[in-house]
């Protein structure tokens, strides 16, 4: 069998070998996977499912170290940060324990008019059917954990399709998922060998939802690409906004805007990019926030007091650099950072005003850059705000009531923080980006939600 | 049979006369009540009760103009609020419909285990009973329709006993149902000609659901007398706090505070009574209260311009006027009103500084008085809020957010409003005393379902 | 302008003409859509919209007989059944009140770990954005209601575009909407001239829902060419299949049957098309459906007593003419019908074991065709019904509880009615189409939830 | 300090002393437990609640053999069914974590009128104060999880008073929630001296939230004595009725109603009683318990295979065998049983027919004893079943789908098995007696809900 190189993007290190997928062992996957869901004599019990999913969050707290390390390894996030994840992940697993536990269908009212009078109705779920799943490489384990285990806790036969740059925690997962009690079938990993094979598993006929988190570009397309009756779900990123008000509480807010924006270099999807500010303060904000970005410490990401970590790979660190300039050639007052400190580290960067054109103000940087821009009115601020045609998070400073309020109203998005910023999530928390930033509600609860479809009982009888 | 007399609280003109009940009348309108709820073959099916409904929200918008003439004359509301009332109570009747139509019971997760394998359940919403109903003079047409229309909606027998001032109201509200298409057994009023007949009534063991509005003192004693089995609603006044910060908006804040304690000469369960402010700003806000309810037109109810009308009866009249004595005495300041305008009149009374011990500071008022407490520091205010057995809506003034937030965290009740006075309510949100303010929740959609069981149907099988 | 002329199906009398809509048109009605859309300022209250729609149900149900001839003479829909739909249209209107009215957001669970610690959270919901409804013949007036009024009720601006054979009902809805209160601009009608036209339409980036009734085909092709961002609503139809056990009721089982697959001449979406009934019993059914079925008043849809009206257009008749023969000559026994009375009129038809690969067994039918099909094993009944890569609902008949039970677990479909048919419908239970019977859920309730975006507002406090 | 013997049901056999409370102690008791609750600063965060409870589910599972052997031996319930006990303890325990994780409050819909313009208003939980809880002796262990952990989740600081028979199961819960982490004078157990002092701790000012379990003369007494603005959820017992079905199929319903009626010598409050079967099938229904009761070994609870366990108290197994004597003096054919084996001992007893006014007929029997009625028209048979002023759970046994239906319907309570025993019980469901059988909704998620109180923020703005 074909295989593929993990290597660590900080360094280049070859990390392991993972087996790649042909266009057969595709075939057979999708087979299996079909022929599990179409046979419900094969379905596992949702009580089975559950002790499965309570044992696979034990191990995964019995081994948070190994595989914290593990993913900042390969995946270049910074090991406090990946710990978290950990942490993240076994609590996600546990969550959805919790929700198949609290939600088993909803009772529709009836006898309410005349033409339901007789009739009782309820809703119990059961599995949409295949899941396919293709995940990103910036949380390599709980991303995996947000696409998989709903799929678990729900009876969805499903295949992952790890990022190219970090499959080995989703093969860490999967390994635990069948060490605590899942049949090997029910949970696939392929990293097919090209994109063709890709496409093609996702837009086969027996898929019944295709989950996807990366860019827009390739989700929208490949969205359009879907079998008829294929379900998505698609989570891309934004260019996340924050207006932040003359009266915000500095102190307070700097730490929170530069671990917004800089945490994992910023390859976050709900990074803190754009920052307006109030033109009263702006100077001092991207003057604080670069007294904070020189502080950090950038390197490499499994050691335990590394702040920033590396670029996932040297054509992004190449683009995000370019940005930089772009900006800067631009008229953006570069406060801080800028430099390239190798083919994989990047400076937290500090830019005061770039203008309006520039890529950096337009599309996601996905870096390690936070933008300040001084505003006089906060109108015109929330319009470019939400000038762009992404809207994920977002977030306002101030100690004014009516402030929040105004801009929770007239900022786009899906969830508007008020003094914090715009990365804050919980994994339990609906997670959606607005407009082209993604399709349907993540979150474990929201996607348990999509992978079900509510099947309705209505019991006609004259002895209603 | 006996009649009792109603008459204008204004200026004791005769109304006219309503029936009273004695002993036997009380014993066969439980009869009749309690044998309709043990013959479901006599039950209104659900639609049924939607169209009676509908048709009662029609006739009540139809006669609004007369049913709030009406209602200010017996109880005393000046017009405008009147009117006001009985839109409320139309919508409440609508919101009753909507309720039914959209609760029609729950799901409840089996398989989750291996002792729920193999079931599947959900519940349906059944009428608890016979409800007996004691309602207050103040709003005396929407607080009928909170006790009583929820009754009908769910298919509870209903018994109402209005206040002995305010019966009129409750019988145009009744005849509006009838004429709607509801059977007379299915909701009959009573005026027991004693509190004896009362209390047998309330407390008898047909009676499945007790629903009180009125005093404290006399709520709780009741639920001590309720034959078991027999579940209450409980719905008792407060002496309601706010919270004024001085970096509240006083411009703003000024005519929401005014009315809030002086609408309706304050014979409202959740009128401001104790206001906490500032030490910066609490004289300014005193005067600025006092200046508006000196322009306060004081009168006759039925009048369109009336703006604070006449207290229930004499001896309540001299109470109030007994109480703001005791506090002037006691070293308040009297920064306008206390006067007695005519037996039934009490000029709306701003007092800043009432000492703690007094009345006003410790029990409800129920009268067009506004007590204005100085104070240096937030949390004594707060303790002081929170000092009484009482506890039920409250609010906080501050153009700061953590500030907002810090008074709804430590204010005690149930509902605390941000920049609005503590009377605010709409009839859908939930509206229940804490402590020994109430019992249970009220609001049309909660006290349907405190007058519903749920009844659940868990259907074992080797199918599932 | 150019204009298309509206003939009636029964007859092709000309009825009147409507305004065609070029590209131009589509482009200005677009803008303005959007314009509107970006425009929090030109956005109409919540409380506005609830009285618009309160008005628009008033108007409905008086003109209900005007409006019931009127659908019936250009979409075929006998007069009864169209006076159903018109009040059932005025019913979901109500709903999408009540719906407003009652759900307001969620509550997220904050503080229930570190991470979550100092925070509350909650979300409203807000207009999706620009809507575009395409709309099938079927049910004129009722489907216009169900993709227009939620998109009214939520704040997003829409435009509709009519099925090309009955968009004088379109007209008459938006009409009473504009009679009700609601600006022009936010619902606009389009008939655009061509099918480009009205893919341009569809397909552009301003739109942000799409909800489409009519058929898969057309309906996924759509999904594949929307614009990044752009969510959909999809509503197929099936070949709704039916467990007939030998333990059924046939005195009341068949005139249930024979309505649900006979009604406006099976052209219903969820129309009884496939009775898979015990061997001991199918022919008994067969016989009996027959027998109903030439007792059917087979004509002009606009007149009181006709029971079963005319095919949509010629083509479409000689279509289901042309399957008919097909299962016949197939093998199938023709019990009764098959008889083309007109260009426009087909005699109900009872079919027994068609052939399972003639396109009777295969496709929908939307014609007035029944077909049973006797089995000797519930369990390969099954796998039969759900064979197709469609499902939408399913029904059995049978008076033993585990028997029901079965055949609700696994019949494939979202609503599986017991001793009801396929049918039955309820405008405020889920209405979904599962596979490629659709996608997202229909239902008043449901589809107002698909036109909002749920905005979450994270408030972090240290005083939380 | 005084003290209190236990011993075991079985033999008299003394176990351990536990402290006696004076009502010094219980005096300071309360002071605690309300000095905590009125200090907002002491009170234990959520997640920290959660992390305790976590911890406690842990430590059952390590504990479960010894303390099921000791709940076994004190409150004489088998060891198999005491494990179940344990186990259901934890489950218990994890579903308050999850409750706590899963609902965080409401949102309350505004700006629907007028009247709520400009607004937003949503919900957070706060724990209601002081809970007082005092258990049954049935389910010691699992019991004192209901009453206590929930108290613990929802942040109420707790005294529990155990059952006087089997206080250690008590200890042991509470002692695990210690070692857990949670300070001790959040959850204090008293074994109060005598009544007295029982009383005033029920009955004390201090006491937001009474939850009792047990007998309901005890409990509604104690709910009239109850102080001004103390809740209350109390817990009694029914005679639960089965309706029996001549379809029914007797070789699954046999064991079902024979565990349901015999389990833990019926000293459960919805054991099986009354069984009303269909003349055809009564005798041979009562003839094949009678079979399953005579091979149920009796004897010791700690041994692995005793099936019926002793009586709680010599006293209680003297009235049973008084009123199966009296019974069988009236008519009752005693099918089997009636034997008293030792003072706590019974054997399993099976009555057919016995009259309609002795007291096995007419109220709680709490011991080994079914009663077969036979019937010859199943409305009278549910009259019958209805005629008690308990309510709590019932069954229906049947194969016909409208008599399930029918019976679901006209049989009082609050859940209707359907095909399974009266005692069916999962701690995540509803569990409440219906009119004199109890008060408020027990089962985790309810009970959580009835120990907090739903505090509403509403926020003006003129920015919303």
């Amino acid at each position: 069998m074909a295989e593929k190189a993990v290597t660590a993007p900080f360094d280049g290190a070859f990390i392991q070998n993972v087996p790649a997928a042909d266009a057969n062992t595709v075939e057979k996957a999708l087979a299996t996977a079909y022929g599990l869901y179409r046979d419900r004599s094969s379905w596992i019990p949702k009580h089975k499912r559950l002790e499965i999913l309570r044992k696979t969050a034990e191990i995964i707290k019995e081994r948070r170290e190994d595989l914290a390390l593990q993913a900042a390894r390969e995946g270049g996030k910074p090991l406090p940060d990946s710990l978290v994840e950990i942490d993240r992940a076994a609590d996600g697993v546990e969550n959805c324990i919790e929700v198949i536990r609290a939600e088993g269908g909803n009772v529709i009212p009836m006898g309410v008019n005349a033409a339901s009078v007789g009739r009782m109705a309820f809703t119990q779920f059961e599995p949409i059917g295949v899941v396919v799943a293709v995940s990103a490489f910036n949380h390599p384990f709980n991303l995996i954990v947000h696409q998989v285990a709903p799929a678990v806790a729900t009876g969805c036969p499903v295949i992952v399709k790890p990022a190219e740059a970090t499959p080995i925690s989703c093969f860490n997962f999967v390994d635990i998922l069948r060490e605590a009690g899942l049949p090997e079938e029910w949970c696939q990993v392929v990293v097919p060998e090209n994109r063709e094979i890709s496409t093609s598993l996702v837009t086969d006929a027996r898929v019944a939802f295709f989950s996807f988190i990366g860019s827009g570009k390739v989700g929208w397309s490949l969205r359009s690409q879907l079998a008829p009756g294929a379900r998505c779900a698609l989570e891309h990123g934004g260019a996340a906004p924050v207006i932040y008000a003359k009266d915000a509480d500095m102190a307070a807010s700097l730490p929170l805007l530069a671990k917004g924006g800089l945490y994992h270099a910023g390859q976050v999807c709900v990074s803190v990019q754009r920052v307006f500010a109030d033109a009263t303060v702006a100077g001092d904000l991207a003057d604080g926030l670069a007294e904070l970005a020189l502080k950090m410490k950038v390197g490499d990401p499994t050691l335990p007091d590394t702040e920033v970590g590396p670029i996932i790979k040297k054509s992004e660190a190449d683009r995000i650099e370019e940005w930089i300039k772009e900006a800067v050639d631009g008229g953006a007052k570069l406060v801080c950072g800028g430099e390239r400190l190798s083919d994989s580290l990047i400076q937290p960067t500090i830019l005061l005003n770039p203008p309006p054109d520039v890529r950096v103000s337009q599309m996601e940087i996905f870096g390690p850059v936070i933008c300040v821009y001084s505003y006089d009115n906060m109108d015109d601020a929330l319009a470019q705000a939400n000038s762009l045609p992404v809207a994920f998070q977002a977030a306002v400073f101030t100690q004014n009531l009516d402030t929040a309020l105004y801009a929770y109203k007239h900022l786009d998005g899906t969830a508007i923080m008020v003094n914090d910023h715009t990365a804050f999530r919980v994994d339990w928390m609906p997670f959606a980006g607005a407009r082209q930033s993604g399709h349907g509600v993540g979150g474990i609860p929201f996607t348990i939600h999509e992978m079900q479809t509510e099947k309705m009982m209505v019991m006609r009888s004259s002895a209603i």
